[in-house]
């Protein structure tokens, strides 16, 4: 027996290992995010995590294009499948939807609210807290045709409730219109070729200085004047405030973009009102843009505000030409990513998620009688789960303050303790093992006293 | 725009898309199964999907070694990472636990159980039917040099809760100890180097006439004479009956292994009783031996009775030598694994599993008012998610009746409905979408309504 080289075990960088805090910690956060996806009405489809290789690039942006990862078979034997050059590991959830969506068209209902959750690859270059394969959770409604604006309320409002429950402090929601900021650039008279670049600029404006912002738009022509009206457009104010605002200058200017922009961010807000969105978690910031150059109207983004450096946590908005291309139909959508590897992994590091869970079952049944008795105290934990608890046995032959280092290291709530007196008369001891408090009790009363612990 | 090629849409075959119907079917399953698994203490860990190769091809036996997908960036850019080489998917959940116990054998706690739902790739030919990627839901017992067979039989004893759970009909665990094969092929007389040989043909017996069994192992050696004992081997008897016969031949030929054996799979029978899992859904089946040659004591398959032709819908073992090569020391185990693709997939197709949901939402609320009570209506949906009960909307401008035959075709149970009179008194109108019957409510009594019906 040759020791295996030790290099090899721990996992290529950006693909990294979770223990069983992570891990918990991690399905903590999917449970929480797929109870409030299910309780809006979004459905689970699967697609594969290898869509062909056409699919991918015909829709890959930017970047992403350089970082697919196609298959390769390492050691075909005779016979072998020879389509892996068209196979290829998908690198977001929105892509494989499209396809989806294009070859289901005619069996699905519409509005269709899928939800997905599960692993992207991307090749990315190597580097300390950066992920090649992360888990994205989705959320996308579709719309034959037409879908009111107030699905976009629905999807931001199920991502506020999701942040809300995890409990990680306050969040922002950070809420805009494409349409309004090209709007302002129309009125600005910015080319309509430029508009893409200047909502670029808009865009990383909290980020630079004021004059570098004014100066690049200014760039784009010269009765674009930003010194006049940017500072108007990247002020904070109350949602109601910036409204108000917004209307006075849409009726002024009565440009068909401004005005539409308006409208639906209007009936956006009013969707999450009645959603019970918290007026401190929302807020309309008119220099979000996002990215991405799909997204046609809503946009948002999501702010930590005890935690700004880690970025937006959740984004989405609105596309209202990404999946119709497939099938040569008009399917306008909204769609919500969380990123969840990194989310997690950032609230692990700063505390704001703890990791301090390495059980799931509460109760520990340990085996102070030894071997013999091995069979008994399995039939013990069954009686525990048979309450509807989760029960694990603790069977290696130890002293018995052993085994209860074991159960404190492993962070259970309750050993249960069974020797040949226990067993004689038909009870258990029960240990709390925050208080430290022991109870002999019957046997028969393990669910009652679980109930009432 | 121009059309996509719409035979791009389909997926490469072995990586099939799962509708909403299959995927809440699947899904059903998968909670069904982890449920099980954390109840009786098994902890979730993560390994990526993206094994370093080395770690792959060490561990892969037979055809597997043949069919492992390599990954290779389709075009990189400058500066990409150049590991690709390095990279590669796993083809099972075994493999990436061995490495991670390895990897992280000084923090973790033994008995290490760990549970894992997710995908594996196998570069298998195309065939209907035949997955290439498909979902894996494994549970594994790791022992820091020592492991109770009672563990053999926790990990039994929860796959059978799964099953009973399921309530996919009739199900038998057939369960046998190598070591009892081996045994009683000492006795007879075949030598070290061919047991391997004669257990695989014991394995097959099932599927052969009686007589070619006898003659395949009689090639092992002229003192074998089959004829005079395989019968005993395959005949099927109560669980009791065989443990007295085992115990009979052991005490009577006093071999290592027939003894150990005997021994083994009769603790493994009383931890199973132990657990209650029921007599009808367990067995000893001598002929039983799995195909993996790192199995070294208790084998298990499991037979759906009313379909046997799915094949084993379960299975596992006992391996002593698999994870400690990694690290150099002994690390016994015992693992299951279902697979979940394959076996929901069967169980859909024989019509055991019902894919006729469509809605996870048993409540839509419908919106005869149209566009202009849009956020109304949205308010009434979460009304009904604050009860608890998950809720979609269906904000689409179509007469009433359009609206409930889109809730009848998607399955919904209940319907609410409310119009201008509605909204004028506080009131809705909640319709049975399965009786037909139509209730008007006070708004204020939803949740009592939902509670009660």
């Amino acid at each position: 027996m040759t020791k295996f080289n030790e290099q090899l075990l721990t996992p290529p960088s950006g693909f990294p290992d979770l223990t069983p805090r992570e891990a918990i910690a991690t399905q903590r956060v999917l449970d929480v995010i797929r109870k409030h996806y299910e309780m809006a009405g979004f459905l689970p489809i699967e697609t594969s995590l290898v869509e062909r290789t056409e699919v991918l690039t015909a829709k890959s942006e930017g970047e992403i294009g350089t970082q697919i990862y196609g298959l390769r078979l390492l050691n075909p034997a005779e016979g072998a499948p020879t389509d892996e050059k068209s196979l290829a590991l998908r690198f977001d959830q929105t892509v494989p939807l499209a396809r989806f969506v294009a070859a289901n068209y005619g069996r699905l209902s519409f509005p269709f609210r899928r939800y997905v959750m599960g692993p992207v690859f991307r090749g990315e270059r190597p580097k300390a807290g950066r992920f090649r394969q992360f888990t994205q959770a989705d959320i996308d409604t579709l719309g034959n045709e037409t879908l009111d604006v107030l699905h976009d309320a629905e999807v931001i409002a199920t991502i506020a409730h999701i942040f809300a429950e995890l409990n990680i402090g306050d969040f922002t929601l950070r809420i805009n219109n494409r349409k309004i900021l090209e709007g302002v650039l129309e009125v600005h008279e910015v080319k309509s070729t430029d508009i893409g670049g200047a909502i670029a600029v808009i865009d990383r404006a909290e980020k630079v200085p004021l004059q570098e912002t004014i100066k690049d738009l200014n760039a784009f022509g010269e009765n674009v004047k930003a010194e006049s009206w940017i500072e108007k457009i990247l002020s904070p104010r109350s949602t109601d405030d910036t409204l108000a605002f917004l209307k006075m200058i849409s009726e002024k200017q009565n440009k068909e973009n401004l005005t539409t922009g308006y409208n639906e961010l209007s009936r956006v807000i009013n969707g999450l009102r009645s959603l019970n969105v918290a007026e401190k978690n929302f807020t309309i910031d008119l220099s979000i843009a996002r990215g991405l150059s799909y997204y046609t109207g809503t946009v948002f983004e999501t702010r930590l505000e005890a935690h700004p450096e880690i970025g937006s946590i959740a984004s989405g908005g609105r596309y209202e030409n990404l999946v119709g291309t497939y099938v040569n139909k008009s399917i306008p959508g909204v769609g919500a990513s969380i990123g969840v590897t990194r989310l997690v992994n950032k609230l692990i590091e700063a505390g704001v998620i703890e990791t301090n869970t390495t059980s799931i079952a509460p109760v520990v049944v340990l085996s102070p009688s030894g071997e013999a008795r091995g069979a008994d105290y399995l039939a013990l934990a069954q009686e525990v789960r048979t309450t509807g608890i989760a029960c694990e046995t603790y069977l290696v032959s130890r002293a018995l303050g052993k085994q209860l280092e074991y159960a404190n290291k492993r962070g259970f709530r309750f050993a249960i303790i069974a020797g040949e007196n226990e067993f004689d008369n038909q009870s258990v001891i029960v240990k709390d093992l925050k208080t430290g408090e022991q109870s002999s009790i019957p046997r028969s009363d393990i669910a009652v006293y679980f109930a009432t612990h």
